[in-house]
């Protein structure tokens, strides 16, 4: 399969590019709005790979539609607010047979902690939903894990991440796919109208990780 | 030390009652808005506990305000919309030395599933902290246990829950108590304005509870 990572030079970016590096078979596009900055990052990505004995990598980086143009699986690693415009950068390359997976999260943060600031769609999931093109199955997925220790390949996961999304065939294929992380399982929270709760819980890990000395790069488990 | 549950003889009142009872030595009141209803729930609550070897626990019945006067613990287990009342009819009982918890969440439900639908304060412990007298230390607490798993003593827990409260020694005071019942630890989630995203898990474990066979009655770990 083919995975784009957009914005994959970013800290979520980095950290699921390594890990399906070295967990799976699949072949890597890294994406970014400067190609340059996507093969620099590329280069960074397999020197840390080979210190982790990863050898020979597929990975590549492309300008982020031409990555998207390739892939079957469509990862937009990018910050919130620049979500909907990649979204829009990237439509004419979209279709049914392209995955969009949505892991950004709206925050703010102020001197008591991180809060939940979605955009007006009420979610990012949403809101790309809203921007993609109507056939375009979305996904939110990769929402709560910590970037530090994601992007740590000595770090053990023991992780839960959630999907939400209305396409459930699209849906099962980004399970079984983050289910090839080592220590990774998916879990389904339904339709993405339910987008909100999942989202929100990445401003509550990060307050979390502030207040309690012995979390710092803390993640969930639904148990 | 006196612990008060309010609406003591709804789900949750009833699981924290039954934990406090077998895994502490707390002189528990349990409060109703008619006493009558309280102490039928105590006599239910006493012959599940003798089934489970838990012999003459101390757990009586009395209507909210007179539990809540005897208190030094005061725990709100009534539903989101009767919150603010119930703080309204015990307000005269209530004191700086008082610890007023609550583990209410507002939800919506809807075809795609439950959703958090927060008070206009921006969260039901904001909301009781606001309609409780200045002095009243408020401690968010409780909100993501699965009512059914907490009052079946047969099931063992290995859960989180998370604190939320503006008041650091009140906060300690409820991190403890919470301790003492086996198999729950509770975390700092940070100052009172970080309830939301803590009260929003609620809706979420319904939602994953729903979509997964497997857990039934989800909790959640921090790890």
């Amino acid at each position: 399969m083919r995975i784009a990572l957009l914005g994959g030079t970013g800290d979520i970016g980095e950290g699921l590019t390594l890990r399906f590096a070295r967990d799976t078979d699949h072949e890597l596009l890294v994406g970014s709005r400067d190609p340059e900055k996507a093969r620099d990052a590329v280069d960074d990505y397999k020197a840390e790979l080979d210190s982790h004995a990863v050898d020979d990598p597929d990975i590549s980086g492309f300008d982020n539609e031409m990555a998207a143009d390739r892939a079957d699986v469509t990862i937009l690693s990018v910050p919130p607010y620049y979500a909907g415009d990649t979204v829009d950068a990237i439509d004419g390359v979209l279709d049914a047979d392209t995955i969009l997976v949505t892991p950004a999260v709206g925050m703010k943060g102020d001197e008591d902690g991180m809060h939940y600031h979605p955009p007006g769609a009420g979610s990012v999931s949403e809101l790309v939903a809203q921007r993609a093109p109507d056939e375009v199955p979305v996904i939110g997925a990769f929402h709560n894990l910590a970037a530090g220790k994601l992007a740590d390949l000595s770090a053990e996961l023991d992780l839960d991440t959630l999907l939400v999304g209305d396409d459930d065939s699209a849906k099962e294929t980004v399970r079984s796919l983050a289910s090839e992380i080592d220590g990774l399982r998916a879990l389904d929270a339904g339709p993405l109208a339910n987008a909100a709760e999942v989202e929100s819980v990445t401003p509550l890990v990060i307050n979390i990780a502030k207040h309690n000395d012995e979390l710092h790069d803390v993640g969930v488990k639904w148990v």
